[in-house]
């Protein structure tokens, strides 16, 4: 039987306010088997650029990432949010490393390619070296990644953290029985989006088509829903999406999702 | 018989200058035996605070390290600096994993006590925790540690890099028959400031005496030779002090202390 790993993404609302981010620790911290946090950045990227004047540039609504905020990008992300989480955990018991994609070789990823938008320092991820962090989790340590991944020849990208999540889930599954956690403000994948009551316990591939087909899941939940299935369809055992109170072993409520 | 691991701390001004940053990092890639990277920030986390408009706080000319100028060196040190240090050596086939003193809990520190001045967020070591950097090299991993530690009770602290490399280098020597290397601009410690041929090959703990009633040691070199005398009296193998052409195998002269 593989051994069991949790790997869980916190958002942006979660890191901006010191409180929640706490509660989050505090409960990742108390989860059994294997643990794996990934966290994005939240605002604090656009506040320093805007406190640099440096304004994020956007192409037909895309934002894209130039040198001037991959350098950001690297200093809130990969200095900031993540040593002061690090630091955090060391104070409540957790043995907390954390990582880029760069650190242990962790996530290669490339550029992503010019189509009708050159999203600049971009990356799409390649691979995870699931052995590196394997070697982490054996030795004792809890990885924290935030989302920044390279491509082997010297440079950082800006990546997704949701993306990173899935992509960690799937490269570690041939020797976890992986659950992947994606924690926001809601409780879940909703109904109707003005009901928080209205969360869909279980989603599975034939449920979600039926929700994409009702439009029940449409906006920012479809490329969540895009990289929960891509998880599940490369041997994820499981995706829970939900707000922190899913990481203990309360009754709320959460959605549930599998093949 | 102990393995052998070599300390290598480099400068602000080789972190400054890409070019010679990436020469210092191909003879470090090179070096056999276990390897451990340490680096300051160089000019580029006072650089930012300009920008940012946050002056360096100082009192009777020595720096305070303020909340504002503690994040300023948790994104220069710890995000921008050693994220680019790790992409890079990647790039060159050493598996190098970025450290704070947080990570691992690698590096244990209190807030410098208060005498004359209160430095604010300047960390004085109080231990390594050898066994969890030691795991890192056993795994294969290359540690390159940037100058920040932490009290566990979820503080980060700023710390000098040179303190930071012979603690670490005291740390691990129960285990590592270790060999510290302070490289820096000059070749060496110079008899005669003025004459960068006046290198002094050779010092131990008799002769170090001497250059101090002489005044041949003085000024800056003051600390950083309590740092490597520091390290050889707590069973660190031996101290190395020079360019970077100290790590390689040429014949180019260095200052070597032993006890």
């Amino acid at each position: 039987m593989k051994p069991k790993l949790s790997i869980v993404k916190i958002g942006g609302n979660v890191i901006e306010n010191s409180s929640s981010l706490s509660q989050v620790l505090e409960l990742f911290s108390k989860m059994e088997n294997h643990t794996i946090l990934v966290h994005g950045g939240g605002k604090k990227a656009t506040e320093l650029g805007n406190r640099l004047g440096i304004k994020a540039q956007m192409i037909n609504g895309r934002r894209i990432t130039d040198a001037a905020s991959l350098d950001i990008a690297v200093m809130v992300y990969g200095g900031l949010v993540n040593k002061n989480i690090v630091a955090e955990l060391q104070s409540i018991g957790t043995n907390a490393i954390g990582m880029s994609g760069a650190d242990g070789n962790a996530i290669h990823a490339h550029k992503r390619p010019i189509k009708d938008i050159d999203f600049g320092f971009v990356g799409d991820v390649d691979s995870v070296h699931g052995e590196n962090v394997s070697k982490l989790l054996i030795a004792g340590f809890t990885p924290i990644f935030c989302a920044l991944t390279h491509d082997g020849k010297g440079q950082l990208f800006n990546t997704n953290a949701d993306t990173i999540a899935a992509e960690l889930a799937v490269g570690l599954s041939s020797n976890y029985e992986t659950t992947l956690y994606y924690c926001f403000e809601k409780k879940g994948v909703l109904r109707e989006v003005s009901d928080e009551d209205s969360v869909i316990e279980h989603i599975n591939s034939e449920s979600y088509k039926e929700l994409l087909k009702n439009g029940v899941i449409a906006d920012g939940m479809l490329p969540k829903m895009h990289n929960c299935f891509y998880a599940l369809q490369n041997n994820v055992h499981q995706v829970c999406i939900g707000n922190e109170s899913m990481l203990s072993n309360t009754s709320s409520k959460y959605t549930r999702l599998t093949l």
